[in-house]
């Protein structure tokens, strides 16, 4: 669903602003078809002539929760900075406009994660497609000499790895009071200085000799 | 609790691997005092001699379960390598530790995850002790010119940071399939190689021109 460009669509929009206000009130647990229905003041016959099922549902909703995050990946993406600058603002932004809606109604935000984590199959499409813009950052550092050594995929999942707080949803949330955009930056500078495929001595071939 | 050394020790050990034994077979919340007495073949009145209740009890667990860590944190700790060989080892060896368990049983390693989770208190102190080693190796590593420019407490935080899927329970657990020893070696090797309190050029003062 993107933005609305028809009744049916703009039916949905508002309809998935009704169902995230219900949530954020009473819980993931709280939706049903019938209930949305009923607080939408129409019938649920009606109701399903804009989503088929709670499934369509929960995926406009994951569509409304991502738009914002996928609009500020794709305008750094679209942006002319160095990769490093990149990199950076890719991880930053998208990490702002979380903590800014957790720190505005932390109980809210709880609820969307509990909800992502039960339906994952329509969050997975968004993991998805920022591995895919940030794979396309990645390619950029390479052309620059960064990485060295390191096939795509592999400095992908390094860097998921290395910034995880400030990527991966849940960790992110148990992490939030201790995240930092000026940590955030520290971390981006030693992933483009630090990393790469050659080995520099953190693990010894034969082990732990003196333990 | 250490290792036993007296009797009333020697019957917590042996309790506490009968709790153990009880909640890998049928979970976290099957575990009672009462239940514990009869699997046991004591009465509960007995029971109580041993752990005065069932927060004791738990606190007994998680000595039980983090013992072998904090040996092998203890062990890396003690050796004569390198800061960066030490750092590897310390996350490396403890992973490698949990992972086993992960691989061995995952029902019975997220029903440790969730009592952890849930009874809080008693693992704090052993993450509050794994920063604390983890402290010693930065202090070591600042001295051979490492982090420039970093107190201590920011290298804790930003290494914890970075390493976060090889040393957050939670993280490492969502994650445990796409992590290696490989993967951990190319990170603390970017956090030796990387890391420093130097502003290159991640963050622009003057925020995000062209997007």
């Amino acid at each position: 669903m993107a933005r609305p460009r028809n009744d049916i669509e703009a039916g949905q929009e508002r309809l998935v602003e009704i169902a995230c206000a219900m949530i954020e009130e009473r819980g993931a647990h709280a939706l049903t078809m019938q209930d949305l229905a009923s607080r939408a003041g129409m019938s649920s016959a009606n109701l399903y002539r804009y989503f088929e099922g709670k499934d369509a549902l929960l995926e406009a909703m994951a569509e409304y929760w991502f738009r914002p995050k996928v609009a500020v990946m794709e305008a750094v993406l679209a942006s002319d900075l160095p990769p490093r600058r990149k990199m950076y603002e890719f991880f930053a932004r998208r990490f702002v406009l979380i903590r800014d809606a957790w720190r505005a109604d932390p109980v809210a935000h709880q609820t969307y994660m509990e909800l992502g984590e039960e339906y994952f199959e329509q969050v997975r499409s968004y993991v998805d497609l920022a591995d895919h813009y940030l794979c396309e950052i990645i390619g950029e550092a390479m052309a620059e000499g960064f990485f060295a050594g390191l096939e795509v995929d592999e400095a992908l999942s390094l860097v998921n790895q290395m910034v995880a707080p400030y990527c991966a949803l849940s960790t992110m949330t148990m992490a939030m009071e201790r995240l930092s955009e000026d940590k955030l930056a520290r971390i981006i500078d030693a992933v483009f200085d630090g990393l790469s495929g050659v080995d520099r001595g953190a693990r010894s071939v034969s082990g732990l000799r003196a333990a």
